[in-house]
């Protein structure tokens, strides 16, 4: 039978927004005697909830069941805790991108950013708070994950989000207006600032399973391919979307002399470059040995004819 | 023989250095291909290095030997990972809490803050960056570090650093301004703000070693004691003390109408809750059966009786 991506994603997505919701829930979490405070909470709530694509839950949770062989259900709690942990990582950074000093943003997912709402100071705890509680849940002290498990998912999360992952990559971004970029700078600065994120999301899924040697390194592969693949694509929409269907401000990396592979390489030769990787990635999973791979596959072609 | 600090603290001061030096090093870390982005890991190195009286890692240190009961060398990787891992922690909480949006100081162990060297953006990157090397340097891939030791030692530093510890506590200090908090209150805000964190340098310090139940108990409510001692002693020197002595801006609290201790209880109470927090905090220690308590005794009178 045909894999069909949409009822896979539905179930999906519904584990990953109930397990996020109760995560930022208003009480006292397991082991704590006070709940955050109310205004922290709010706005770590307006950062993650009701929004954003879960791309990178999905993708743990997909790696996971290609290496496991079923289904992740509720009660597999390592899956669905790297799920969470990644998207709250990428949560902070869209808040403290979007901050005045940074990309000066005041529009995302179609809601006014989270220091248009909250302030700047509210906005850079919120933030602050993100990333630490993403480290909080790898770590959950009721046993419900094995210690090696979560040491290993830390372990990739934090070399993914820092200074040689996603912060290195927004620094090299910074450092990189106005100047024109090779297209190996450009891929280096993506790698890390994109890539790496997703690129963990995969082997964060893989880690939570068993997979083999081989098949971890052709999953590592596959998520380089798509976190290029999601860039690029990224860069294309940026041109040719407007504002309304992206949810955030349209053409803001021309306008803010951006290196992006659009300005390199032209729009026609970075739709090809963007398929060139999608076939990278559909070759890794074949080449996985992984018995079935279509939900990896179904979420590959998605980022790849995303419209925003 | 009597215990004395100075060597001791020298002695330790020297591995942590080292070891900070080390991991804020400009090459590649172990396991990946890149190197930091220059400005960036300049940035971090500003924040750490040469500055700071390393309370919270000798703290680790002086724990980890307590329980242990042999004093830490520089081949006990995880205590000294864990000691390095929390001053990254309060580093970068230093480096956000001065930015415009925050505190807005412009002056931090007598040097301009990261804020005013780097720029806000680098400033915002540098504080991100700190926060998840902390959490790197606690997973080490190499086998140095038992993986349950990491596990905990992520899921400690995780809690106390976030929205119901460090992070939270900032939250309420911004939230309370012009207001006139009860002692609760303002006890609540600096058990999170201040206190959790070095509480929580010195169970890390516990967790390195294998201490029974009670030790821990004893050490917890120790921490407890001295992480309010610490901020009762900070309220006092804004007052008492002047800028050059301090490092940093003096009379700030009572300029931005922070609540403080000697707002509530006046110079004389508070001096004489610092002293009572104090004993406590030696209670602690004699109640824990601990053979030998010198270092963290000794550390203890230090937070009391510094005058910066």
């Amino acid at each position: 039978m045909a894999f069909s991506l949409q009822p896979w994603m539905a179930r999906h997505l519904r584990q990953v927004e109930t397990a996020l919701d109760a995560l930022l829930s208003p009480h006292a979490p397991p082991g704590s005697a006070w709940a955050a405070p109310t205004d922290l909470n709010n706005a770590m709530r307006y950062a993650v909830l009701d929004g954003g694509k879960r791309l990178r839950p999905l993708l743990v949770l997909a790696a996971f069941e290609a290496v496991r062989g079923v289904p992740a259900s509720p009660s597999d709690a390592a899956p669905l805790r790297a799920a969470c942990a990644v998207e709250l990582i990428h949560a902070y950074s869209l808040v403290h991108d979007d901050m005045p000093c940074m990309d000066n943003d005041v529009l995302r997912r179609g809601k006014p950013t989270v220091h248009v709402q909250f302030g700047q100071a509210g906005a850079l705890l919120a933030g602050d708070a993100l990333q630490t509680l993403a480290f909080e849940v790898l770590t959950p002290m009721d046993g419900s994950v094995d210690v090696d498990v979560q040491a290993r998912l830390c372990a990739i999360l934090a070399r993914a989000s820092g200074r040689v992952g996603m912060a290195g990559g927004q620094a090299i971004d910074l450092a990189s207006v106005g100047l024109a970029l090779t297209e190996d700078s450009l891929r280096h600065m993506h790698q890390l600032k994109t890539g790496a994120l997703l690129q963990a999301s995969v082997m964060m899924g893989a880690a939570c399973g068993s997979g083999s040697k081989a098949q971890l390194h052709a999953l590592e592969a596959f998520g380089q391919a798509i976190g290029l693949a999601f860039q690029v694509v990224d860069d294309v929409l940026d041109v040719t979307a407007d504002s309304a269907t992206l949810g955030k401000t349209a053409g803001k990396d021309a306008d803010n002399d951006k290196p992006t592979y659009v300005a390199l390489m032209g729009l026609e030769r970075s739709r090809a470059y963007a398929a060139t990787l999608a076939e990278q990635a559909h070759a890794a999973l074949q080449s996985s040995g992984l018995p079935d791979t279509s939900a990896l596959a179904a979420l590959a072609d998605m980022v790849i004819h995303r419209v925003h």
